[in-house]
């Protein structure tokens, strides 16, 4: 089972205290991008998977879905998220997202974000998400961005005469990687761009759009530290649809 | 137009010294994984663009494609290549690769190896290639990783203690770089990943895989300095082909 970190004291406080726990999604600066890759959600029968505080739920909720079902392993999210916004539309469900319960769904569009790097074995998930969704169905989800995840030794590195870089090594060594985030000992799944895009294309995935993410002009005018994400793409963004297939199948 | 760096005598004899000038395509370490990439060529018409000495096009002579043109900017490496093999089946044209003067074509495959990021303007290339396939034709091409074109001072560094890294800056940043290769200023341009793959999402391409080009474990075997290259991709290889059509299209 995928490590549940968000329900240790120290890390959920920790967390709990981000921008984008306390904002919400316009917390993060990668909800515009992810936003746009959207398709419109009226009426459609939308999971979440990782879906923490419920941010995404409530939005998606008040965005006209006609149902939207979060699954998170982290049982005190889902205790703040049960208080946001749950009832007939929005439900939660408790699960470890490498086993998930769901019997072959229905779902028009699966939404995750920052989610998927922390399993193991994505490629199960690709196929299990392939089965819930409809044919035609959307895959709209965010992971850490594989340069971001490679090194050993993450952080920026500044030279002497003020040049600024990001140090890469590791990145085709998919696998398991040990970081100082909230707390020493977190553990996540590094894997490359063609890491999670095979893995689709293997599965009946036709992806539509990469983002590899960086801030808008607008942003970095607000908040000039931005500019550094400019230079090691924080997050990547996958957009990709099931293929259509004849009724009868 | 693209530079042409091939013709001046530096480069070129310089050029000519390299592995990959010498012995061909087995003295390019990401050629069989370039090759996985092709599909059988029996008979099909294929389009190289950027052929250099001609190796590839000799190839697929070889392999049994029903005819085979070589594009290249370069004169001396077109005289090379005529040399090496033309006539009935392969044939090369001096072009300009953001400049092809070849009409709406009839081709089952377009072939290149490393010489895309050589082009300012890849965008309007892949639509200028879409209107040569066939439907379903495919389009099987490497470049340099945008890993390894990102940085404005490429080149492995080493801690201390003996920790290797490639440095990584300007990632999200597309443009020219003018890099010290085999004579200084040869000039390229960096695009992302996602900047090579969603101009073929827009242009109806269908990826069917991506390659972030390392050495196997037989090759580091064989050569063990290519261990290094499992730390930072060198190449990003592709593999899309054309939707197909309803023939009334």
């Amino acid at each position: 089972m995928a490590q549940n970190i968000y329900d240790t004291r120290e890390f959920f406080e920790g967390y709990s205290r981000f921008p984008r726990s306390l904002e919400g999604l316009e917390g993060a600066p990668e909800w515009p991008a992810l936003r746009a890759l959207l398709p419109p959600l009226e009426g459609l029968r939308v999971l979440d998977l990782g879906c923490g505080f419920g941010w995404f739920a409530r939005w998606a909720h008040n965005a006209g879905a006609g149902s939207v079902v979060g699954v998170d392993v982290s049982k005190r999210m889902l205790e703040r998220a049960h208080r946001s916004a749950s009832g007939e539309v929005v439900r939660y469900l408790r699960a470890d997202l490498e086993r998930l319960p769901l019997a072959c769904g229905r779902f028009d569009l699966v939404f995750s974000s920052l989610a998927l790097h922390y399993l193991k074995d994505y490629e199960a998930l690709c196929g299990y998400i392939r089965r819930l969704l409809t044919p035609g169905g959307h895959l709209v989800f965010s992971v850490e961005h594989p340069i971001f995840t490679a090194p050993s030794r993450p952080g920026w590195r500044t030279d002497a005469d003020g040049y600024r870089f990001w140090p890469v090594d590791g990145y085709l060594k998919e696998g398991g990687r040990t970081t100082e985030g909230i707390v020493p000992g977190v553990e996540k799944y590094h894997r490359t761009v063609a890491g999670y895009v095979n893995p689709l294309l293997e599965r009946g995935f036709r992806p539509e759009r990469l983002v590899e993410w960086g801030p808008s002009i607008d942003q970095i005018a607000e908040r000039v530290e931005l500019e550094a994400e400019t230079h090691r793409p924080a997050f990547l963004l996958i957009r990709a649809r099931t293929e259509w297939q004849p009724a009868a199948l």
